[in-house]
């Protein structure tokens, strides 16, 4: 046994159908995914679209996407890209984020076409002793987070470009305009981030200009490649957005206790979900609150009426640390399991 | 490579300071640790308490507490005992919850000394089908999750009987009383809790009566056994008390951008933190946000100033579910990493 392995038995690794998973289990609607990958083709086709694995961390699900046309990818953490040249799904990988690790990107980059993002002095010389040969400049264009201003840029690439790296272009994320409800408001402020981004990317040059996100995906017309992952799967925080995207994931739990004052709790707690953006819901009652390993769901005369044993489908509230927080994703149609992901992008 | 498991290199997995840990990664201050343990030991020592591996989900960490005459552990998944059944912690293992799982039960007390917690005819029938021979009779005793009522609970310990199982006795979590701040106002809110739990006890019989927790270690003297596991790293949610565990856990992270505007970004995000009782806590200055692989520092004038690659320590603000994001925890010494402990019991 090795950390953080379960040691299940041959019958709980291939369950055939959702009433025989162990739970908490994480369960994707095979059809309902499909259905969001196809409405994001139409939109972003081929290499107009960069996924983003950080939402999914899972090579299986990123290799669903390459096959779709997808074949260049980005990630959040060296470990990402890691897992991602293991799998051979290294066509044209980005690391959409900054990093000191040098001997880690020196391992990759002898093995796999890295693109990183830079947005300093150190994150450019950890690319030159990392034999990193590409890179996009990252650009600060309104989030308090990584990026330079428009200004430093060029310097940037410059210096960059004197140690022999491809400048493919810029990067610039405009995450704080992803829940902007409103449409027009957003395509104006979006518009407004971008000519920060283009504004550094006419001083910098390339082919590259990367942002964007599930939440800005057909809004976002100024870049030339949009950064998304959570469309493939969304979750609740998503779904208040008009979007083409239904919510795919859930988590399957046990009732395993009821009480006759008004209650039923399920196995699966917070630690089987990220809590950041909620807690997750219940379509067919109320969730009171999360223990760490319980959910107590309230037991109303409107709601579904439980027993101890029944099984209940909790929704997460943000795909991206719910998904972190699992082994695998259980592929489903209807109650049929029919395939198995495995999460294995996770930690760093 | 398995799943989950980051293939990093020999020199990565046997660092020998904090800076040469790869971040994110969770450290333990062994001093503090040590501290914390003692001071549990001086009020609660050997059988008194029962440690919870749910706070820190490794069993290289539950020796430490079994060698200092802690050998009796409770659990909240099954995956939990069957871990500490695997390394031999297998004394007295409780399930202080319900499963329906009656053939992981059935594989469990093939092997290892387990009771389990049972509200219901369900799980008592599960612990029947899985071989059990010893359970609890789990009692609400004002929170809303798990447990029969003390009118219910004698006759669930009747039927459990007429199967040949041995009722140990009562087990009932005063959870919701865990952060009341006032000393007496707790005392007295704890004290009508366990009447209820002390008159199921006077129902069912047997010798013991296990509940409480970190919060409430000193002040529950009405049961026989304290269920408690957080004390040993504490965090900024039980810090709020006043009570002798000190935060011993921390997250380090690495600054990778700074902002001229203001601010400063580090790689630990969201991703490895339990965020249900908020963010973590930058003792040096303000944390302004998270987000899956960052969190944002305000750079204020008074604040430490920091520089791209400086190391920052966050705390987090709930131990559990922090733990259960991390591989291990590095064991330190001021800056020297003295011990790795596997953070193996995850998952379930």
């Amino acid at each position: 046994m090795t950390d953080g392995q379960s040691p299940m038995s041959a019958a709980q690794q291939s369950p055939a159908t959702v009433a025989e998973l162990t739970t908490p289990a994480l369960v994707i609607d095979k059809p309902t995914f499909d259905a969001n990958c196809a409405a994001m083709d139409a939109v972003l086709p081929g290499l107009k679209l960069r996924p983003h694995v950080k939402a999914f961390k899972s090579t299986d699900l990123a290799r669903q996407l390459a096959d779709a046309g997808h074949t260049a990818f980005c990630a959040a953490t060296v470990r990402e890209l890691e897992g991602m040249a293991a799998a051979g799904l290294d066509h044209d990988l980005l690391l959409a984020n900054q990093t000191l690790d040098a001997p880690r990107l020196a391992a990759l980059s002898a093995q796999a076409d890295v693109t990183i993002a830079i947005d300093s002095d150190e994150t450019l010389q950890a690319a030159i002793d990392g034999g990193v040969k590409k890179v996009l400049i990252d650009v600060e264009v309104g989030m308090p987070r990584c990026g330079c201003s428009p200004e430093e840029a060029p310097r940037l690439a410059e210096k960059a470009r004197a140690a022999g790296i491809d400048v493919r272009g810029v990067m610039g994320y405009e995450g704080h305009l992803m829940m902007v409800m409103d449409r027009e408001s957003k395509a104006r402020k979006v518009e407004r981030a971008m000519a920060i981004l283009l504004e550094a990317h006419e001083k910098v040059g390339g082919d590259v200009v990367s942002g964007g996100g599930t939440g800005t995906f057909d809004i976002n017309t100024w870049v030339t490649e949009i950064q998304a992952g959570s469309y493939v799967v969304s979750d609740t925080h998503y779904d208040q957005l008009d979007s083409p995207f239904k919510q795919a994931m859930s988590v399957v739990a046990t009732v395993i206790s009821v009480n006759s004052k008004g209650w039923a709790v399920v196995d699966a707690g917070l630690k089987a979900f990220g809590l950041d953006h909620g807690e997750p819901t219940w379509p067919d009652g109320t969730l009171m609150f999360c223990s760490d390993e319980h959910s107590t769901l309230a037991q109303r005369a409107d709601d579904l009426k439980l027993s101890v044993g029944d099984r209940v489908m909790l929704r997460p509230a943000h795909v991206d640390p719910t998904v972190a927080r699992h082994e695998q994703f259980w592929v489903t149609d209807g109650d049929t399991i029919v395939d198995r992901w495995a999460i294995d992008l996770r930690h760093w």
